[in-house]
């Protein structure tokens, strides 16, 4: 499957704060064995991104704070391909510095880009797929995502409006944000939407010609580097340079308004593991629909529906809970009802008012 | 305060077993500083103890697996004065064996027999009651006990009935073991009951004539070590010979036989701190009637009538119980309804058919 002119971009900056607290600042989620299955979600990724692309062709792009979390994770990565971000400005300049990178090195390289920090369950499913869009934007000036189809009406969740017709790959009429309850119920109802799961998947020139015309002032500043791209020069450019980028996400600087647009519905039992609950729906439960990570000593009695995280060493004796996430980490213990997870990150905003950042 | 006859006996050989996972096998209750304030329980009982003996004659009475224990928690006690037993056989034969050796030193002796983790709020009503009873025993044939006014028809309690008279030292009529729930609300109902604190006050020589009369086996085998107490043979003795005592408590033994018992009622905020629930109720709450032990860090919301114990630097983030106890050491984590504390014990015991010793 590997193709000389297919290059991987794994996003792997990010801070993962709704999975506070066993997403840390200092160990962002993609760094963490989440389903206590013994690899992180980044080497999953990393795994997944292998049957695509050689080792040269995959670029890490993460904030320089995690830069040797990277290389701990990811064994064979190649140095030079773990790309630092000096600051944090979203999704759109990070795409847009190695869709100039790449098209510099290969007008014809076709770029996938992939979170970090998601699971995908059907992994035949998920190749199947990006194939598919890959094939197309070699052929296509277009701009492809997966889009997943929605089992809930989640809010927390961008949606694509897509056209109803027999090809696999779809038009995108419109990406539409965060929709509240009662519109997410609407856009289910209509079998028209589908989640977007921010997996990308373009020709490097077609993301700088959609850059050139939608978010011209990331598109100058990047553009300025040409020169610097793939030399001794770059990581100094960068360095200066990416933190003038706007603060923008790819979604609001050119998926929202670019016209050719596509999206491969795919069925990969796709999760973004953002939340408790998320995890909790796609893992294994015992007979009282609780999910428990990893421990090896665990007594629960009374208790239901609950997701349990701990060391695996440590004993967790509990009764009497209904619906709740326990979490326990070295120095943060957790103890939050499943359907008020929403409210953990304004847990997070009262340790910062309190200058407890270092639970954070 | 301090007189020459008056030994104090500390008992620090137990294991704190309803205190689990804060009691452990390996720091019992005793060594813990169970309020958060600074001090064991064995440490502020020392410190008592210093206000009635001089350090000679303050003996401590432990397992041998606590030997290093007691002296790391107790400053200026002499290694001579921390008598080790070699196996567990309740207070009977520890109690005959401190009476015989101090007996042997000192045929006058009278001895004040502490617990070594229990606490006491008012102080200086303890000093009061504890000399009226020293006093009282140098005078006469009498085995003494301070009595604590019951405050709740607890089941877990040894209670004293005693005859109602002007005296400050009361007679006591019976001695009851661990009544039913009915059984205890008439207890209290009529004014007639104590709870048995297990401090004892005595002379050696009376102890050592309710010995000869009501455990004629317990007497014989520390009488058979007269020659040794106080010799650089008496640890042998004790090591050969203290494991075939029978396994008996000092109330059962004598105390409920015996025809000489008095009580000195002693209003002194006394708690064996023996349950979570017993904690909870001596200690400061906050607004919502939450029990917080140590922690710096803290955020509780719709959280009521609960205890928390945790790692001063660790950060407790609790929402939505109400009547828990949440305890987390290093290895364990217990959230338990503070209404079913009593089943902590069988946790304990499904952790040994588990064979997790580790974490009793």
């Amino acid at each position: 499957m590997i193709s000389k002119n297919i290059y991987t971009i794994i996003m792997a900056g990010g801070i993962g704060s709704r999975f506070w607290p066993q997403s840390r600042q200092a160990l962002p989620k993609q760094f963490v064995d989440i389903l206590g299955a013994g690899n992180s979600l980044l080497e999953m990724t990393w795994n997944r991104a292998k049957k695509f692309s050689s080792l040269e062709d995959i670029l890490i792009l993460t904030n320089k704070a995690y830069e040797e979390l990277v290389a701990d994770h990811l064994e064979g990565v190649l140095t030079e391909n773990i790309l630092t971000e000096p600051s944090r400005n979203n999704t759109a300049p990070c795409i847009a510095y190695a869709a100039f990178k790449l098209y510099k090195k290969n007008p014809d390289a076709v770029m996938a880009i992939l979170p970090s920090d998601q699971l995908i369950l059907k992994e035949d499913v998920y190749y199947n797929k990006l194939s598919k869009a890959i094939d197309f934007a070699k052929e296509n000036n277009a701009l492809l995502t997966l889009g997943i189809h929605p089992t809930r009406p989640d809010t927390g969740y961008g949606y694509i409006h897509f056209a109803q017709d027999d090809n696999e790959v779809k038009k995108v009429l419109s990406f539409k944000e965060k929709p509240n309850l009662e519109t997410a119920k609407q856009y289910i109802a209509s079998g028209d939407y589908l989640w977007n799961a921010g997996i990308f998947i373009w020709k490097a020139k077609d993301a700088i010609d959609a850059f050139e015309k939608y978010a011209p002032d990331v598109y100058k500043l990047f553009k300025s580097g040409m020169e610097f791209y793939n030399t001794a020069q770059e990581e100094e450019f960068i360095k200066e340079n990416y933190p003038k980028s706007p603060n923008i996400s790819i979604d609001y600087a050119i998926m929202e308004k670019a016209e050719n647009v596509y999206t491969v519905p795919a069925d990969m039992g796709w999760s973004d593991l953002g939340t408790w609950a998320s995890l909790w729906s796609v893992k294994d439960k015992d007979e009282n629909e609780n999910v428990v990570i990893a421990q090896e000593n665990i007594l629960l009695s009374n208790t239901k529906n609950s997701i349990i995280s701990a060391h695996k060493e440590k004993l967790v004796v509990v009764d009497g809970l209904e619906d709740f996430i326990i979490v326990d980490k070295q120095d943060v213990l957790l103890i939050y009802p499943k359907t008020k997870e929403q409210e953990i990150k304004d847990v997070m905003k009262k340790l910062e008012q309190r200058n407890a950042h270092k639970y954070l």
